[in-house]
Formats: structure tokens, sequence, C-alpha cells
């Protein structure tokens, strides 16, 4: 298929790099900073530009790799308005004016790692079976696991990563930040943090919950809320997840 | 080595077992209740009891492995004073009555898991040198990673470990109850996870960030606070990670 990429951000490199990679021909790669499009360009052996009004027209889809703000402007400031455009949020709705589909890859892309796309799951909305059978076969050319989900459904999905992926990574920045201050390497508990994240790969997370919240160890947690004294924000973290554990525990 | 255990919780179960794999003989286990005594002394070929005052008198070592609050009663409650004894807790002083040191294993234990003891931290604390080279002598038997630490270094890292392990476990577990209300498999988000948890094996956390909240993108943050509305508990951590999130991002 003939794509343009418009964004040049992490998802815009993974699934460009993806769908190069599975055989589409990205024929341009527009961003805002014509150096990122660029760099990006290069690595895909595409045309750049930086200029909306010059997208080239005459590939078959459009995917819109941006920030969830811009993508009415983007949409709105193409040279066309017959073309399909799909944007890549899991958030955003789809009913943007110009946009017709949604193909939302579920991962956490760093520049610094490579990831393997075919066990991510692609989330797919469209405002028509045409749009929405052409997004599916792409996604499956490049991803074992496409779902159709309405933008509601997506949305409840992005959340969910968001808890167990973004908040999960920054609690490992939390452990780092306290193990540094006490002199003490973040390597000491890598092997628990993959434990934790493989347990749950064959068990339900509130199965598996270990803990001072789960055992409503009063003792232990007011002696960890006291050692996070200087750091208010920290402690409310502390007190609102170990409620939050004791009330789903108490529910079970 | 011939050992005591007392307990009969994960850490007594999984700790049994990696000492009596190697090579060590747990000669009794003690527990409150008979029935679990039973039955971890009976995969430890052991025998068992559930009076404190029946304790066998002739081990080298005892492990109390019991809940923080339970430690103090325990050590206070065996019939003799000449003994050797330790306790594994995290967060519990080594300044109790009668203990002697501390044997701490930083790992999340569930019944429902085995796990490799090889690489599993354990941190040694001890009010002699001979006990501590006695315990550290015992932990290099199952581990390859045995540390020295003192209390308050001892407490940062299991706080670091409640952050890392249990408080992820529970994004995951907020993540499938998300998932579930929304008609969505837990299974969909297993690949993120373990991705998450693998990047952080060779980065700094705080370099791998993602999400709206490292971003400051207000509208997708604004989002999924109001699709959390029929749970203040959720919104507010929810609030007070993004906080954190950004707070961080700004200082570096």
């Amino acid at each position: 298929m003939k794509i343009v990429l418009l964004g040049s951000g992490n998802v815009a490199t993974h699934l460009g790099k993806a769908l190069s990679a599975a055989g589409h021909e990205i024929i341009q790669v527009w961003s805002r900073t014509l150096d990122n499009a660029k760099v990006l360009a290069e690595s895909l052996k595409s045309d750049f530009i930086n200029d909306l009004s010059g997208v080239n027209p005459n590939a078959e889809l459009y995917l819109i790799a941006v920030s969830d703000d811009a993508i009415p402007q983007v949409a709105a400031n193409l040279p066309f308005n017959d073309k399909i455009l799909a944007h890549t949020s899991g958030t955003s709705e789809l009913d943007i004016p110009g946009i017709s589909g949604v193909f939302y890859p579920l991962q956490t892309f760093s520049k610094q790692k490579r990831v393997n796309f075919s066990i991510i799951p692609v989330a797919i909305e469209a405002n028509s079976p045409a749009v929405a059978d052409m997004l599916e076969h792409l996604a499956k050319s490049i991803s074992s696991k496409v779902i159709q989900l309405n933008s509601e459904q997506r949305k409840a999905l992005h959340i969910a990563a968001v808890f167990a992926c973004n908040f999960s990574n920054h609690l490992y920045a939390i452990a780092d930040t306290i193990l540094r201050a006490n002199n003490l390497e973040f390597d000491l508990i890598k092997p628990l943090i993959t434990e934790t994240a493989e347990k749950v790969q064959v068990n339900i997370p509130e199965s598996v919950q270990t803990g001072p919240a789960v055992r409503n160890d009063k003792m232990t947690m007011n002696k960890h809320f006291e050692f996070l004294k200087n750091d208010v924000l920290l402690q409310e973290i502390y007190e609102k997840l170990s409620k939050s554990i004791i009330n789903l525990s108490d529910r079970a």
C-alpha cells in the first residue's frame, strides 16, 4: 500500500518502520519540523516535507501520528478532502472532520528500543466497512492481533494501558529514586519487576497481589508512610494505592 | 545447617523449599495453625508443631517468617534464649528482643508460582560479625546476590519494592477492571506489561517514560479523568501519578 505518514515521533517512527518492513511504500513523511521529517524519511527511503499544502496526493492512505490536540488541525489543512485519513490515537474520537478511520497500535514506544510489532494489538475503527476492511488488512500485515473497537472501548483500552504501563513505569522511577537516595542500586529490584510482570501473564493480577496493603498490615504501612515524610505527593500515592488494594481485596 | 522455620506463609514456604533444595535440614516447622504447619512440613520432610513452648532446641538457626507485628511475640515465647533467631522482614528493625539477625529475600512470593531463588537478592543484617557470617553463608547457598544492609537501607529497599512490585501489580488489577467493564480481555495488554518491565532492565525508568503525563497532554488527561468519573479513588490515583510524572520530568 502507498502511505503518507504525518508525524515523526515515537509512534510514527516505529509504525513507519514496521509498515516499510512489511512491504508497504511510505511515499512521504510530513513533520512540522523538517529535520525530524528528514531523519525518519531517510530510514524509510521516503520523500519528506514540513508544509501540509505540499503533501503528496497520490497515497492510498494518510496515517496521522501526531499529538491528540494536533490531529484536527493536520486533517483540516491537507490540500485535498477526498482521501482516506486515519489517526493513531488511543483516546481521540473517530468523529473528527476529515478522519475516516483509526489505527491504534497498543504499545509503549521509545526510540531507544526496538519492538516486536507482530504481537502488538492494533485496534481498528472506521466510518465505513470499506475503510474498516482496508485498515484491518493493513494491520494484519504487521500484527497477528487485530481487533475492531468502538471509540469508547478504545479509550478504555488506552486508559488501561496508561495504568498498566505508563504508571507502572513511573512506579519503577519512584523506586529508583528511593534506592538512589539510600545508596542502593536499581539493579536490586530488576528481578522483582520481571517476576511481577511475568506472574500476570498466567494469573489474574488481583489473585497474585502481595505486600503490606493486601495483608492490611497497618504497622508496616505506617512505617513506610513515616519513611516518606519528606515527600507529600509520594505519601499520597502510597496511601491511595494502598487504600485501593484494600478496597479491592475487601470486595473479593 | 539445621534450621527451624517459624511460619507457614508465602515467604516461609518458598524459603523453606529453597533451603531444603540447597541441602539444609529443616528439622521443624512451627505455625499458629497446625494444619498449615503440617502442609509445609510434609513437603520439607520436617517435624511440625503449633505450640511455641515445644519448639525443638537443637537447631543452629531459627528463621522467623511471620507477619511483622507477630515477630516480637514469637521471639519472646520460644523456650530458650541462647539461640540464633533471624527474621525475614523487609521493614522490621533488627533491634527486637531475642533477634540477632535479619535474612530478607527480596521477592514477591505467591503460592501459585515457583521462583528461581538464585537471582533473588537476599539482604543480611546482624548484631554480631559471627551471625552476619553465618547468615551470609546461608544466603549464598541459595542466592548469587547477597548484600549486607543496615535497617534503614533494608526499609528503603522494601519500600522501593512495594512501589515497583506490589503497586505495579495493583495497577495491572485496575487495568483488568477497566478492561472487563468494557468487554475487553486482559490478554490485550499483556505484551505491553512485558515490554514495560523489559525496558527498564536496560534503561533508567525515567528515560523511557511514555504516555500523556510526560507529554503534558492535558486534553487526553482530562478525557481520561472524565472517563473515570464513577470512581473517585481511581481519579485521585490517576491525578497523583500524572502529577508525579510531570514533576519528575520538570526536574530533569
